[in-house]
């Protein structure tokens, strides 16, 4: 029975895994459930799935632990959820966000098994990654879709990995038009529903940018050997191509779940419980170049790949708090990678050589964006 | 070094296994060409790579004779054939028809490595091609595809196993119009340059049908794990569908060279050495049901894979009459798979046990369907 525990279980991927684990309840011990707020849906969950441990990083009401099932115990922020990896063989880091650094940093120190959906911590801890990436299955639906592929070739039949994009919301629009997006329109995704960060970061690319960082970082690459391609319908979501002429794509309908089912699961294949899609529901399949102009975070991100050490936290904390501006309506959208870009222009930071001088250096970014994003907008 | 020998080298695959073999020329050593014609081109093949043994099943001239390098000697018919079987240690099967059928049985009986491009061979010797699927590699593009993916996954992990069809050029005609086909349309084929028989069968899906029995044989699968899409633009070549919500699809440019360079390197992959399509100029991709009134002959190959034993060599048998039959002008192109459903319903003969009751099968039935034509037309 696989001991597991689910960090960041009331966001979007942390309520699909439980969807997951709901329909196979029997296989799983479920030790923690980790979530920011000790908000209604976390009680919920609490009382539906029983595990030992329930932990908020906000102080809960008492009402809420008082309705907490007998089998649960609370225990509050970084010290609960030291219990629960310590308690766990398996956990699914679902965490958004520069808030699941810490978590994927104990996780794998302890040599855990991570299920990582957090980009933020695969692209900040590039060393530590390198270092036990035989405890982790990505569960993003194009890392997960590689993780499949890769294991299928050798390595030096590989002529070139494809990272597949949906190209947002704005695939269509031309860069004159793109000034003037308004945040309602970008976070008009196409094709997954998420949170706003991650659609914004959809909209620029950035966010595929960062997954490159992470296919890397996970995968071992080289930045020449990924090439990311406009796929507008989200089915293909990883490609290979070999050196004799034979491309092989993985391919699923847009739903986490099945690279949910799949990290769960790994190395075994479960019967997916859901409603499926046929293959004739997944066709047409198109592929596009990306715009260089226009998804210009695109090839920031292939710089700093190319850079490394502190520029990969910079550009974390850069990102972050230019969405945010964009979000407040403080700059405009093609904005965020022109200040993200200026940022890491300023960059003059030793490498880190612990978590401590990473995260400090993507506060330092953070803040700076904010200061240079005086003359913007 | 790889003792190769090509059967059927002056036919389409043959003259292409010979470009790949001209690019890695080191790599093997030729000890065989046979063809059944001693022609020009096959005398060009002679002079150029210098075989240990030339073959014809047709009397060459005397200028022919003398003409040949002196490094190759010339062996006439079956003697020919087997003389280059014993010599060789890999042979590609790329004669087309039921002449590849003997030479087939004598490279399995023989324990040789079989480079299998003959589909009526694969067809007609479903046990001995289960009994030797080690030393059988598919060169034609779609098993050679399904053969890759399959080597991927666990059996036990395959919901389904679709075969791509292009549709041919009558994809997208009414029934009514098909009744009307010249033989000069038939021969149209969209996307592959092939001979006569085999564009006819695609133009009917007859051609798939049978593929749909060699995969059967080839991979140890059920009648009802294969379904056949149409997919217009012939560059996904075999999907595997897991249970648990994955497709792999195989893909590649529309190029016979592909299959053949895999096979030529199996379980090595080499680089391809021409023109190489990149991934947006295999877009975009799409599929589509088929039409179950329409290509009345795949649902016809169904039945047959399901009945087995004789009712395989009478398809075989009934389809190169009726195609002939359409090619001379004397039945319509709807008739093909009615005449060969009305032959298949009059068999009564056992089931094939030794190799000469399978010829038998197979002229009864040819004869069979120029007897009852007579009604047709």
């Amino acid at each position: 029975m696989r001991r597991l525990s689910v960090l960041g279980s009331t966001g979007s991927v942390g309520s699909q895994t439980l969807d997951v684990i709901r329909s196979k309840r029997d296989e799983f011990e479920l030790v923690g459930l980790v979530a920011r707020k000790a908000s209604e849906k976390l009680l919920m969950q609490a009382i539906e799935f029983k595990p030992l441990y329930v932990v908020s990083y906000e102080e809960p009401s008492k009402d809420w632990l008082t309705s907490l099932p007998k089998e649960t115990t609370y225990v509050k922020g970084h010290e609960g959820l030291m219990q629960v990896i310590e308690a766990s063989d398996t956990l699914m880091n679902a965490i958004s966000g520069v808030d699941g650094i810490i978590p994927t940093y104990h996780i794998l120190t302890k040599n855990k098994r991570l299920l990582a959906s957090n980009k933020e911590s695969i692209i900040c801890l590039g060393d530590l990654v390198k270092n036990k990436r035989g405890m982790i299955l990505p569960v993003d639906s194009e890392h997960n879709a590689l993780f499949q592929l890769l294991s299928f070739v050798s390595k030096e039949d590989i002529k070139k990995v494809y990272l597949t994009a949906s190209g947002g919301p704005f695939r269509n629009r031309s860069i004159k038009d793109l000034k003037a997006v308004t945040v309602e329109e970008a976070l008009n995704h196409p094709r997954w529903k998420m949170g706003a960060k991650i659609t914004v970061d959809s909209a620029t690319l950035m966010n595929k940018g960062m997954e490159m960082i992470e296919a890397i970082n996970l995968f071992d690459l080289s930045v020449d050997s990924i090439e990311v391609v406009i796929h507008p319908q989200s089915v293909v979501h990883g490609i290979v191509e070999l050196k004799d002429g034979s491309f092989l794509f993985h391919v699923s309908q847009t739903d986490m779940k099945v690279p949910i089912l799949h990290a769960l699961f790994y190395p075994e294949r479960r019967d997916y419980p859901f409603e499926r899609k046929n293959l004739l529901e997944l066709s047409p399949i198109s592929f596009e170049q990306v715009d260089r102009e226009k998804f210009k975070a695109l090839y920031l991100c292939r710089w700093v790949a190319e850079m490394g050490g502190a520029y990969i936290p910079a550009l974390v904390g850069a990102d972050e708090a230019a969405v945010e501006m964009f979000l407040k309506g403080k700059i405009g959208f093609l904005d965020i990678a022109n200040l993200v870009e200026d940022v890491l222009s300023m960059l003059n930071l030793p490498d880190p050589e612990n978590i401590e001088q990473l995260l400090y250096i993507i506060s330092w970014a953070y803040e700076k964006v904010k200061e240079v994003s005086e003359r913007y907008g």
